[in-house]
């Protein structure tokens, strides 16, 4: 299978946390940026986040894009940076708020479809609560949902992909777990909507990904987009792909290919001290070498294994995978 | 709003787990354990696991709920205790697994109706897996429903109540949270499928119970029993309901209220080294106290602090509630 | 017992995340910020962290300190904030950083003396590592301990309180558990070291903070200062203390009583989308209620409760507690 | 470096859980559990738990060894699975309960001594608490060191190993992790007291298991046991050593390695439902495999990059270990 990787373009920047407001001196211009993303030999395209600097400087990033010949995997709208949409996006109790977040959505279609893109992510981080009698689930997440149609018929014929993630930065999400948001795309009857898995969010929300890669399909929901990164498992530490994890990797590459799924793998990761590119370079690296024990396993082997329900043949199996 | 307790039968009796294989040195019969149960003030129900003893012993069941005018909350079938459903019970690969499973499911639906009970409920302990590449997720899920089918249509007019819980017995179960059961309801298309809510499995599958059942509802998924205990969040300790958590089981109560549900409330707990007596009536103690706390409050107030989407009035209508 | 609530200042302001980089337009001088706990009724005292803006305003400080009356509780030095501590502080592999580290301490140390403020705390947040293989951690642990010796010996009659987390912004932080800072404590043999305990960092590392404080007293370890907060158990979540957790308060509380602890609680949270001096107010609302629960219990029945060894009894008093 | 394994004598037996009272029909005696044992090619030695049935047929124990050829690595008392612990053993407040915890003790010391073992292992799992206001932890912790001091007496020439975990059975263990363990053997200062360090427990502790080794050695804690299995992070799953985690058992393997760690590697998991002594051949063959590329790494190289301090060097590094 061709192995395709992508890597979301701030990632090669600079980052920040609660405590400290940039790890690094150096900060870098939308065009350094894909510079520094061109010269890792295992990257072919990019993931654009919409925040308020890629939203004034789009003939910056057109331009980027004809000088370094990348590809534009997915558009994903910004609804969580502008402080406008601290109590939710989609799901704000206020009107104004919603009409703001529904205009960037636009907007951000409107830039994918110019670049040529079928893809539009939505994360909706700010979308859920903190404290227990602080919201109307029912209310919010109904909000929530009628926007999406309004995105939805905008665009009938472009991917609309929604990223789940348990908490962070609120204390509980909307849009949580694989079937959490599949059972909203499912109610809503929206044909345009479907995931953008986060491994790391996966992970850490107690899901096996390659399980619920698995549940994806047997439903019918849509895998829009992948977004990798690796984590300790109880928190996004939103590391180096491949340096904490490695069985639960290969599980997941498995079901990933016995599903169909032939898009990019897009690395999403936040390497507070590392040289954030050469953190990118090691995910890819990474990466690509743990799809090639895939590549080089025998699938009928796999899938008989499968049907032995035997802890034993499991464990031999994985074995074989990795001593390869 | 009316206050309804039951309990398991057999959570007044003895405890054992992987280490030590009974906790007291007394076992008791049905018939002392219903008489147990009878001498718990606030109990007026309970509810029956079909473990072979129950199965083996019917005319004992039907004379002590006759001797002690307990009613009969649900009935379930028990799939976890017997070997032969250790690699699954509906989900196994083996067709003779899960024809003794369907069989015994029919006969423990058969005694509900003979009990007048209209409950029907599922735990199914065994179906999931323990190792990756263990088991072909999409085809054991398949047979899970298959046999829930075969359920349905055998009795269309009883509740048939799937109790999801994250993990163990197995380290990974096939039923395992609200809306992944939920999502496998919709799916099958069938009518008399709902949920059982183990709080305890809720709470420690990192989900929001409160929110957890606002989500049931707003997908008109229905609500068919409740089992109620505690624990610190990480496993399910089983503990004394209201030993632990205060504030959560309020709006869990709250929700449960402002949707609808009108059930028993049914205790559910392994008090491995107290006297499990005592344990269920601290439970019953505990949850009529918390209960009383949402009766005095104003509901109003309640839906109204909902819409301020406030960590602040948040606080400080929990602050009131409990204060009272 | 008295009930004395403090502040770190920072703490009515504005925050940010790793997102958005100020989730409230406004921002507060130092003046205001005194101002706004001033203002608060049950805050009496304030605890410094000594980031930049206070450094350079030693004067805006002590002439606030003056204006409001509020009394100074401790002085933190800062060492998370500026990005040269990103790889550690005192246990930074390189000497200028540590140089740095120890310099800026005993600046913070000379300043709280200054204000006749006897405890200069320490949270190492950066001191720890994020991967596996990239750190040795004998050697860093032993260059932190190093540092502490200095500061010990600068200031032979000041306490120099650690604090303690788990993780974060780290992966994995060295100053990481109360047992594992008392063993450090122990060892290095330094009279004036003590520990500051953040209530919310001892829950969501999986002690019980009531056992950690008994653990603490038991082996004569000091308990100089406690930060105080809330969060779901599984992340420094930095809630309004008391809109959580209820119980586990209770029997925090008591163990600090039994243990002769009478110093300060000080208020540490981090209201993101709050009114932050609000929920201040709210902390200490909740703080002065429970703390009310168990000034009208009975301490020898607790103590005897304590000696059955018995669930239901546990349970049972805590009802009684709670039901006042 | 040599690799010597072993394994607890019932591993390769029988298990149950809670649930379900066996899950193989087929129980083995104590002979043919050291015939399955034999028949593992890298196996060469036992550990013993001291259960009321090995307790019962010394001579059989006796026989098997000389039989097998098997060498014994440590002999562990049990205080488990007898009822009577259930409140405790050494930490119980019953002193009669005590008397009888220390006469076991003392009784598996001698049986540890004649068969020429010179490791007695406790694992005390019942002691600890389960609920708030259930114990009074310094009374408890006290008896429990109490206790330790008598047998530290009984035979000052034999290891004594406490194996710490942080819950299960209790919901709380005094011995539960790392460094309270070690500040609890420092403060008793008994000289023959150590560490039996389950790589399971110590990992879904939240410890880093490598980190946990180095601190022990630059304490001066002696390591006198390893226990071997695997788990998903967030409970004793007691798996095959190997089947889930890769990268973590490396970095533990070096910092054995280079801390001087020279003993047995003892397999202590509960394949419930595996054929268990495959379970057991599987973790020796994955075990063998993660210490080989141990052997072929530059252990040079490793310490250097542990002076970079780069999470990118660590990557690299992680992905040479493991490509080999």
């Amino acid at each position: 299978m061709e192995r395709k990787y992508s890597v979301f373009t701030d990632h090669v920047g600079t980052f920040c946390d609660r405590y400290c407001n940039a790890y690094s001196e150096k900060s870098y211009t939308i065009s350094e940026k894909f510079d520094r993303i061109k010269s890792i030999p295992l990257i072919s395209a990019v993931d654009l986040n919409m925040t308020k600097d890629y939203a004034d400087n789009k003939d910056e990033v057109k331009e980027s894009l004809k000088r370094t010949g990348l590809k534009v995997n997915s558009v994903m709208m910004d609804s969580t940076a502008d402080r406008i949409f601290r109590q939710g996006s989609f799901s704000s109790l206020d009107f104004a708020v919603r009409k703001r977040a529904v205009e960037d959505a636009k907007k951000a279609m409107d830039f994918a479809e110019e670049l040529g893109c079928s893809t539009f992510a939505v994360w909706p981080g700010q979308d859920g609560y903190d404290y227990m009698f602080e919201a109307d689930y029912i209310k919010e997440r109904t909000l929530f949902v009628d926007c999406l149609k309004e995105l939805s018929a905008y665009k009938p014929n472009m991917n609309i992909a929604l990223e789940y993630k348990p908490k962070e930065p609120r204390n509980k999400s909307y849009i949580d777990t694989m079937t959490g948001t599949l059972l909203m795309i499912e109610k809503s009857g929206l044909d345009n909507l479907g995931i953008a898995m986060d491994y790391g969010h996966s992970f850490f929300s107690g899901e096996n990904p390659a399980e619920a890669v698995a549940i994806l399909s047997m439903y019918g929901g849509k895998l829009m987009a992948i977004h990798m990164n690796d984590n300790y498992g109880s928190w996004d530490d939103d590391m180096i792909a491949g340096s904490v994890n490695t069985l639960p990797y290969l599980e997941f590459i498995y079901w990933l290919r016995r599903t169909g799924y032939n898009g990019y793998i897009t690395f999403d990761q936040f390497p507070y001290r590392e040289e954030s590119r050469d953190a990118v370079n090691e995910s890819a690296l990474w990466f690509d070498y743990l799809e090639s024990l895939i590549d080089n396993a025998d699938m009928d082997e796999i899938a008989e294994t499968l049907t032995k329900k035997d802890g034993v043949s499991a464990s031999r199996l994985m074995r074989k995978l990795i001593m390869k």
